[in-house]
């Protein structure tokens, strides 16, 4: 090893990208990515943005390892060095955020999480569907699986459960969660939506129901995001953004 | 009447203001406050994001009724308007912006919806807590009542939930709600947090158990939300960001 420790702490910044458009990213996090000396970014990260860390040593995911990543974090900060970790979405929903954080606490180095508008929230609102409606559905479910084929959900309990569920998981297995929620006991007409793309200038919205909405979405591009509920059918906003960046 | 209609369509757009730091809004929500004409704002959105709508005519939410708003942004919309309604955290998420789009859709006027920073994903990230991490919980429950004292929750589904429980209501009732949930079977003793003025300069945290709770936060300020589950205890980041706008 040639030598000391640096004299100047590095920084490390969690920061979320929002769901694509370069719009929907915050005023702070605009701000880390001017000013950083290091970037870290996640491919559905906009290249826009990306473009924005003037003079920043970039570091696409791509294939890097969870762990790698976290040792790549904690490496630069260990250097001295102001990184920026720019995630689509939010970093902490679905994000392993929080996978990152606690090895730079266990590191020692200083830290900051910057929320980002989430894909959760933010592609139904960008189709127009409110994933809460008065009178429509007060409860909101998540469905997410570690399997990625839909085979550990608890179908019973979705089924019961009253309000919108948001499938955030890839659109492949679609019909088989459908078939499952079915069966389980949700009605096959009730509403169903898919956004593809959302925020960005190929947005697609597809409504349809429960049990037609895998077919109708079939050619859907990813990212996307299925919503089954009464609320799907509200989907009043089918245009994209595309404010961009200002 | 006095005259034709105005030649210029007017535009309303439904934008989240964020979690209270102006620095957590996004890049389109504060072009749009800057040019706007008219500003409809929430109680909870920041004074530093009102000022920035410059010569634009501000109106306070405060004691409208969702109706009265509704009317009033329907009335400066067919008036030919360029008009923001700035909602704090996300506009669709129990926000009732599905029912200010509603009343656009049908008076016919251009709308967009802007997605802010959901409270729901970015209070428990700036206090350091990812509500899914890996090994821990995947899966999230959004507790929310309609009642306003928790009475018309089901506490024996709610307890029953694998996961992480956002309670997303007043911190008043957390302690007859804490009581539900371990009257219904969830330990007594599991992680719960609060989070107080998240992203403001008095943010606070407060770590304890389902039992505790509601006692370790009874002197918290609002607004406020409870985390209950194995992530709460996680709790990283008890520094607010004070971040500001640039």
């Amino acid at each position: 090893m040639s030598g000391a420790a640096p004299s100047r702490p590095g920084f490390v910044a969690i920061v979320g990208a929002g769901p694509g458009d370069p719009g929907l990213v915050t005023v702070r996090a605009l701000e880390l990515v001017r000013s950083c000396e290091v970037l870290v970014y996640d491919r559905l990260v906009s290249p826009e943005l990306v473009a924005e860390a003037d003079g920043a040593e970039l570091v696409a995911r791509e294939t890097l390892t969870q762990d790698e990543i976290n040792e790549l974090l904690v490496h630069h900060g260990l250097q001295g060095r102001r990184v920026v970790r720019l995630k689509g979405g939010d970093p902490f929903v679905f994000g392993r955020g929080g996978e990152e954080v606690e090895a730079l606490v266990a590191a020692g180095i200083p830290h900051e999480v910057v929320p980002g508008v989430s894909n959760l929230t933010a592609v139904p609102a960008l189709a127009g569907i409110p994933l809460t409606h008065r009178g429509t559905a007060a409860e909101v479910t998540i469905v997410t699986g570690t399997s990625g084929d839909g085979d550990d959900l608890d179908y019973d309990r979705l089924a019961a459960s009253p309000g919108t569920l948001v499938i955030f998981m890839g659109l492949r297995r679609l019909g088989h969660i459908a078939d499952g929620l079915i069966l389980a006991g949700r009605s096959f007409d009730e509403p169903a939506a898919v956004i593809s793309r959302a925020s960005l200038p190929d947005q697609r919205v597809v409504v349809a129901t429960l049990s037609t909405i895998a077919d109708a979405a079939s050619d859907l591009a990813s990212p996307a995001m299925a919503i089954v509920g009464a609320v799907a059918e509200l989907a009043w906003n089918q245009r994209p953004l595309a404010a961009g960046l200002v």
